[in-house]
């Protein structure tokens, strides 16, 4: 059974993410359509990146992950279909596959053909997802090799993510997503920090726990998140709106070696 | 493998959509649902007729829609099953399949009968998505033929919508849905536009651009949308909050033939 | 075919839907995931249990149900695997089931076993529906019956719902849920109510009609609702606001057999 999952941040309400999934279902007939999100804030590459990065290789190798965030279509930027880690991904060259690049053992990318060979041209100038991704997923759901879509690239466009710092013993990162429950994910790795590793958000000093539920209702705490990474929390509430912060903000950690 | 596509009001947090989802996996097991949206604003059933009119035909022949935007439900209003263009289709008799009436080439509507035949009495007064429409499309995604749930209909409730009208060299439309990302959508055909035509947004000038890209960020443009349409938009910004303008606000064009 | 239904409080914009799901489609690759919703509010175990309640007994027999709302995530509370009345279910030990407990002929109830037999250790503390209760789910899905999976339970968490009491010839219920058209679900089964008794919210008389469309619009009214309980609604409107009342608000009503 073929899957294609589909990000976007069309919403769902316009029907534009209807008539992708028809094109889809025209063009894949057997292949199973799974939402992961239609809600990434518009344009957002920088979170779509993120997000992808969290689930795409959680899918069976042959599973064809379509990502429209593409505020340059119908602009010379190009289109592209992936491989990597036996996922097979399609959509914009603006940066939404950056966490693909940076997590992929071995990857591929070709830069889609348009009005030639297998894909058509598209009927429109602002929906490429309905157009053009849409059918090169299509295509590789049904067993085209991403390398007939288009010539190789070796360039494509990747985000490049600020890296926490060295100052002493402490080690300097930032939020860089703000979830649902007002978690905030930091670029901090979760070795960094000792059984006893302060940390510091916004002048705060934070206890660092093991989950939410060690902490008592309210309470602002640090953990280790689901990615491996230190995340600010506060217990059955927002720690984002407790403390002000949004992506960008600096979190501190001293570690265990140095301090 | 056969499909039915999902589309309501009911929002997903009620559960009313689980119930709907299990009464189509209960009655036609190896059918796929796949969700179009649960977005629509509650009982507006002239966006349910628009939205239904960007995918019902995208999907291939065979594929059921559902279609729930019931403000009417427990009343007389008639439920129907149509055939349009090898496409089926499921809601009540109130206007939500206005597009489809409009574009397909062929239809045939048929009134479902209750509590006789086929088809249950619902048995509630407030919820015939669950007991009576879903129960008509697993009927129809499992082989029935949509003549057999009830007598023909000739005469289905049709939304009336305002056609664009002419003065001198101006053509005159409106607004017709606002999407998420704040784009106005207009009923002014693409065609109408010639290379050099004007375009006037509530007093304001637009000037007419191939795509979003093509504009500068915050930049209030014209363009064909992906219907084929007229739209009015701001490069990653909202033209509706631009502008003040929604729905049934006007926008005039001035065609190059008579400009 | 098998089927995994999916209810959680994640949102889908920060991807834990999409991981979620790409474990569900690695370990049980031939199931279809079927959302119900991500949108429950945020640890609120409460609007789940009555969620689930509404539509586990609509699917058919062998459907898997995934329920995530786990406040108390990483800490020594039980995960569960059920089976009531033919459908399986797996979820925290948290209440999340406590209407699946109330409304099944016959359950039997296991808790999950991790780190041995057949169950991973969860590689996080803060993200079980990945790590611990989505390979549960595909394991259930793919033939492994619930009792493999851990030790019996007979003791599982179930919240307790006031129930409505009697005072003379008036039954006093509340609101227990609030639904997207602002519609006021009450804990007053529909028996209660004659043909002719009455209804009083907030202070105010309310008739009781058979549907919303027998209303005017803006009515206030009362009605049986697809549960088969009063509910407060406003036609083409909202009871909540109207009334100011949320969920532990005041129903009453009085019976016809002592009114």
């Amino acid at each position: 059974m073929a899957r294609i999952t589909l990000l976007t941040d069309f919403g769902t309400p316009d029907g534009y993410l209807g008539a992708m999934k028809g094109v889809l279902a025209t063009q894949a007939p057997s292949a199973v359509l799974d939402d992961v999100t239609h809600a990434i804030p518009p344009g957002d590459i920088r979170k779509a990146s993120l997000v992808v990065g969290r689930y795409w290789k959680r899918f069976p190798p042959g599973t064809v992950h379509l990502v429209v965030v593409d505020p340059g279509v119908g602009t010379p930027r190009r289109g592209l279909a992936l491989t990597a880690d036996d996922r097979l991904l399609v959509g914009p060259d603006n940066g939404v596959f950056s966490s693909v690049f940076a997590k992929a053992d071995t990857w591929w990318c070709y830069s889609l053909a348009s009005g030639t060979g297998l894909l058509p041209e598209p009927t429109s100038d602002t929906f490429h997802g309905r157009d053009w991704f849409a059918p090169a997923a299509a295509l590789l759901a049904t067993g085209t090799p991403p390398a007939e879509l288009g010539d190789p690239v070796s360039d494509p466009v990747r985000i490049i993510f600020d890296e926490p710092r060295r100052e002493g013993s402490w080690v300097i990162g930032s939020v860089v997503e703000k979830d649902r429950f007002g978690n905030l994910a930091t670029d901090l790795p979760a070795e960094l920090v000792g059984e006893v590793g302060e940390v510091l958000v916004a002048g705060t000093r934070v206890p660092f726990l093991r989950t939410y539920g060690d902490a008592t209702t309210g309470q602002l705490i640090a953990l280790v998140d689901s990615d491996g990474r230190v995340e600010v929390a506060v217990r059955d509430g927002s720690a984002a709106t407790r403390l002000g912060l949004g992506v960008g903000g600096e979190v501190r950690v001293r570690t265990i070696l140095e301090g």
